[in-house]
């Protein structure tokens, strides 16, 4: 499904979840925080963990979600155990929920997949410069809040994705949508 | 820790994290929404499962956190294989998360303990009676959206919680709180 096929095929349509998700995201783009979610794992001891991430987008003509992560962070570890994920995705201002479940694959620079490692470089290249910093800090899950963080950080605007740098892409297998007035 | 013990015993001191907690509800308090969090459970086949509930306050003198839910729902049966849970709390107006883990208790009117039973009703008369409405539905998991389905149910607002409304308690042992900018 990655980019790149040499058929100019017809991109495939999409699922009927796309476009309630899309009226979701339409609807609340107002809020920056439109764009977070949770995502679960299951992570050590096979407990379950849950942190908020940042949506990147659908992959090229597919319905997988992306996610930048730091290749450090925990989640990577967790992938080894347990390759799925549920996303929770709460819009605040319509009081909609989206429950999205799926394997999740995790692309960062040994990839042996050549569309895995250009989707990796596009993900790379479409974050902001002062995001893709917080790759280079010393380590993962530390977000810059203190500009004398990085003051001294350089980076080129075209180098090529850190080591650091993975892309998360989840495969939707399973999504529901609902109202939540009350408890979801 | 649940409340009635005979000596009149000093409330523990509060943790560490409870006044930042209360700082983040206090700063997010004009948003319906700050009281939503997502909880993370491990599901069918050992994947994890999320979704958004609502925060039902602290049990009383202590640190563990409820939440209200069906007996019927997911949530029920997924604690018998994994009693464990995490909460991701991101507040939106702050910037602010807290990852809170730790055990699950899940608590309806077949337990044995009459200290939890008793938390179990303090819970369900603290809900509006409108919101104590959705465990009389005939599905857990679907929020009363359309007045129609509702208005020929009658619910005595001093009846005794319902078969199907079940205290959660989430007993916390690890808690983690950072302000995100960006990816958290």
């Amino acid at each position: 499904m990655a980019g790149g096929g040499a058929a100019a095929a017809a991109p495939p349509l999409s699922s009927p979840w796309r476009a309630l998700l899309q009226r979701a995201l339409d609807a609340n783009a107002h809020l920056r925080h439109s764009t977070y979610f949770q995502l679960a794992t299951v992570g050590a001891g096979g407990r379950p963990a849950n942190r908020t991430v940042v949506f990147r987008g659908f992959q090229e003509h597919s319905d997988k979600i992306q996610i930048n992560t730091d290749a450090r962070s925990n989640k990577i570890g967790e992938r080894r155990n347990c390759p799925f994920g549920e996303i929770c995705w709460y819009f605040t201002d319509s009081w909609e929920q989206f429950r999205i479940s799926g394997s999740i694959d995790a692309i960062d620079g040994s990839s042996a997949d050549p569309a895995k490692l250009q989707n990796r470089e596009k993900a790379w290249f479409a974050s902001s410069v002062r995001s893709r910093l917080q790759y280079l800090g010393p380590q993962p899950g530390v977000p810059i809040i203190d500009e004398e963080q990085v003051k001294d950080v350089r980076l080129d605007p075209s180098a090529d994705p850190v080591e650091a740098f993975c892309l998360l892409v989840l495969d939707p297998e399973k999504v529901r949508q609902h109202f939540c007035y009350t408890t979801c």
